[in-house]
């Protein structure tokens, strides 16, 4: 049905108008439009046809308050400060406005029992469904119970739970981490750290398999010293510094978050290394000034606005169409690879520019 | 009063463990506890005593639940992109977790109608308080006269409107800007653009005030092409090469805004202007990385983290000790002009760390 192209001085058309220019009652021309099982495909036909001829558009708000739909959907998420999550936010506000839908966000504050609460809320609030990306160190099923008790459909994004029935937006973490080891590799490195995101999450652990298997795959041994994470206990240039004078002949850094990535950028400036001559860095990032650094930094950038936008479509499906979310509606998307002056060969460094 | 430090064996205190042991009741050690008017002194030191020595930590959930309160403060924000939110909705959460409180963020998109909606929508869910920095375009009360009607305490903070009796947190921007046009001149600018936000909030005609009166007292001219707004129908690089190529002799750039600030270094990159040399650059900033970019970024930096938690500060001295907020509370912070190499003068290049 197209929208609404009645003039703003006529009154729209409601379904009391449709039933009595079809002399049906408002239920019948309602469960027409709304394909219910109990109404003839004839009548349907009828009613969808004048419907569309006088530009009927259905009052959404009215029309999921009396199904019992607050129009409302929340988001968890750890944090903001990471453009991921900023971006990914925008992608699901896009297509809730289109939905005409508020949408509700809570910060997990990377703490498990803090998601939990906000979980709660969330459901006492009567959210219609929820978009939730995991705090680090989530392992029980506590807060996925917590939904399906009240039957409110989830999608998880990014950082998700394996193991249960629930659709998941994610990207190629282990084959984009592959390709970013392999190409700090191919530039010539030899001793590659890899400084991974806090906590046990899936991601974490995809990223640091794909880093394993292409220096396995370059008949390099694994170093455990090699591997260090963030935490909240210690500045991001703190890790690295120890990191580097530990091991100095560190001459190549994956890493599988940015802001280990700008702690690399800050040490190295201190410490007199130079990038890419000393060091050569990669990171994932959605960080918009990468390109403008000092030099621009070789980037795994994930696809955030499309993450959002496209965990949201799967929970506005099942939201509007009562459809039942699975696992088997999961969406892998693919990371892009920037490859810039921060992992460049010797005589082949590019210039700022992409 | 001492959190409880009992061990984890033993029961926590509670009020009736109190009231037993005083030979009081549960309501008189309750209301002696928060120090109500109809309670002696003799009594409200003999119950203080007591719940100090047993460690008693009063349960604020189940407290705020028969004061009828949610346990829930509304923030309401442009957007999270801008690292200035991220940052401020940090120190609220900081704050709101001291308070045990929940935080429900809502995005307004820049947009006045879905501001007022969910508004409105934050209103139903009972808050108990709202945190608000506003969208460009606000300019009627509507808003302000929902929250009103209902009692809820609101602090505006940042991007505000003036002239209503409610508590602001906002920074100095007449003076840091006028300071960084200054600098801009002092460092041998004479052509100097203006990069402003959208839209007439108060914060962009403080801004602009500040470029206009240091241009003033330089003896310079005020030119309008000079000056240009960000907006949502044009990438920032656009307006900014737009600008450079109408008016190639400009010299110097002050953005108001950060999105603005990196879109002036890709054009700057793509038509072969070199910053500091040709064109020296200052913006308002909370980029992390701002002293990481070829140049380093000379910023003016909002305590963003401060002004969320100050915001938020306010606001739950009015939600806990039922306070009346008035504009009498606002609170102005200052911001810090960092001086980096995209505004260095001829050979006074510093090097890119602070």
């Amino acid at each position: 049905m197209s929208t609404s192209s009645c003039p703003f001085f006529m009154k729209p058309v409601n379904l009391k108008h449709l039933a009595e220019a079809l002399q049906l009652s408002i239920g019948t021309v309602s469960r027409a439009l709304n394909d219910r099982y109990d109404i003839s495909q004839a009548t349907k036909e009828r009613v969808r046809a004048l419907a569309e001829e006088l530009n009927y558009t259905p009052n959404s708000f009215a029309s999921n308050l009396r199904r019992n739909k607050s129009n409302t959907i929340g988001v968890i998420v750890p944090e903001v400060a990471n453009p991921f999550f900023s971006l990914a936010l925008n992608g699901i506000e896009e297509l809730a406005s289109r939905h005409n839908y508020h949408v509700i966000i809570q910060l997990s504050r990377e703490d498990n029992s803090h998601e939990l609460a906000v979980m709660r809320q969330l459901v006492r609030s009567q959210i219609d469904g929820l978009l939730w990306s995991v705090a680090s160190g989530s392992q029980n099923s506590a807060q996925l119970e917590v939904l399906r008790d009240r039957g409110i459909p989830v999608v998880l994004f990014d950082r998700v739970h394996s193991g249960y029935d629930v659709p998941t937006v994610t990207t190629d973490d282990y084959e984009s981490s592959y390709q970013a080891t392999r190409h700090l590799l191919e530039a010539g490195c030899r001793v590659i750290a890899h400084l991974a995101i806090a906590g046990d999450l899936s991601i974490s652990q995809r990223r640091w398999l794909g880093y394993c298997h292409a220096l396995r795959d370059y008949g390099l041994p694994l170093q455990d010293e090699l591997v260090v994470h963030e935490t909240a206990a210690k500045p991001a240039a703190e890790i690295v510094r120890e990191l580097l004078l530990l091991r100095p002949d560190i001459d190549g850094i994956f890493a599988a978050v940015e802001s280990l990535a700008m702690g690399s950028y800050e040490v190295c400036q201190a410490l007199g290394c130079r990038i890419p001559e000393d060091i050569k860095i990669v990171s994932f990032s959605n960080l918009k000034s990468a390109a403008l650094l000092a030099p621009a930094l070789t980037t795994v950038t994930q696809p955030a606005h499309s993450i959002g936008k496209e965990a949201a479509r799967i929970l506005f499906r099942a939201i509007t169409k009562s459809q039942l979310l699975t696992a088997a509606q999961s969406v892998e998307l693919k990371s892009e690879l920037h490859r810039r002056a921060s992992t460049a060969s010797d005589g082949q460094v590019p210039t700022n520019l992409e």
